[in-house]
């Protein structure tokens, strides 16, 4: 069986995503969560990751970590993690791995609070420009896979590298355009997203670390976690 | 015939790494340069890149852009590019993976620029701290899997992902133990990366947003580049 390490489902952006994958593919797996400690993570977590992050993936005596070599280490052994056409799959790839090493504005400005509302005190030039190219990849991919997902018919992996970019448009009322609305309106009413959610306002935890980089970004105008 | 979009070989990393696989594994191609223009990139870069950036490449009418998707996309059809050996293979792509989404630190202080010698002003924690895990992955894969490369006894795409690091150390000094110090020679001497370490030195650009953030990390002791 499957272990993955993952953070505080409120906070942690990269945790949700091979979270939400395995789950929307029905891959069995064990959870352990390791909460974050006001970004003084780094020595609790080697002991599972040896990059000191999370997520990592545990398989047996494999330790897999990183987002997309996970990733990538369950599309060698399921079905469904990219699509089957090779435009597709070629497409799905090129978007996660831009997410992966990209977005920074987005990353830093707006980061990931499942719980909260933000009204943000401004979106600057390099925010924009991130949200704007989020909108083209969000319009373009299931306008020319067919949808409604990003890349077909099928949830798959790239779906999942932009899901925690669903959670930040909600928190901070990023402007999309009609048709990136819609898919990520999509993206939130998905089962597994809907139970990471409500699992997140579950949460007591509250991150030093976190909580003042929302703070930064903005104000909050809601908070609909639990305590 | 493959078309492979680069930028300027002194300064781009990104660009190195799919340019030196390809070459190490003597996959053919051809190189599109694309010279900077002092961070006003992105206009230019559409043309070629839907994220704007370098390296793309080009099969045929098919677009495939980041780095880590080209790497993906050349290993469905190629041999070579990941281990055969499954734990080498899984391995290998999360120290790929987790060069491709970290190293901040390091990517920020430390500019690459083949051709110049630079004293660092200093080494704050987190670049040491960089600098530290990159110790350890060039000092446990050739251990692990038996060396000379990171994954094995043949090149492969977590050396080009490490290949631009090599650069670094030289440029920077930056400190390392003896195993991964010789693996960084390694590196550095292979054909393909003496061969891309010419061609960088014989470039006649300098682009002012590089240049700014070389002068910013710390004294230029030496610049090998013509001109």
């Amino acid at each position: 069986m499957y272990r993955l390490f993952i953070g505080n489902r409120n906070y942690s952006s990269w945790s949700l995503r091979p979270w939400v994958l395995m789950r929307a593919l029905d891959i069995p797996f064990d959870v352990e969560q390791v909460v974050f400690a006001d970004g003084s993570n780094w020595a609790a977590f080697r002991h599972f990751a040896p990059n000191g992050r999370v997520p990592c993936l545990h398989d047996g005596g494999r330790v897999v970590w990183d987002s997309l070599a996970i990733t990538e280490y369950l599309a060698e052994r399921h079905d469904g993690v990219w699509p089957e056409e090779a435009d597709a799959r070629a497409w799905a790839r090129c978007v996660a791995s831009e997410m992966h090493s990209g977005f920074g504005a987005l990353r830093n400005g707006c980061s990931m609070s499942c719980g909260q509302r933000v009204a943000l005190h401004a979106i600057d030039e390099s925010l924009a420009a991130d949200v704007r190219r989020i909108d083209e990849i969000w319009s373009e991919g299931p306008q020319r896979f067919g949808g409604p997902w990003l890349a077909g018919s099928a949830f798959g992996a790239a779906d999942a590298f932009y899901a925690p970019v669903a959670f930040r448009v909600q928190t901070y009322g990023l402007p999309l355009s009609q048709p990136a609305a819609a898919y990520a309106e999509g993206l939130l009413a998905h089962p597994a997203m809907a139970e990471w959610y409500r699992a997140a306002l579950a949460e007591p935890w509250r991150d030093g670390a976190h909580e003042r980089e929302i703070a930064h970004a903005g104000t909050v105008t809601a908070d609909y976690r639990a305590g």
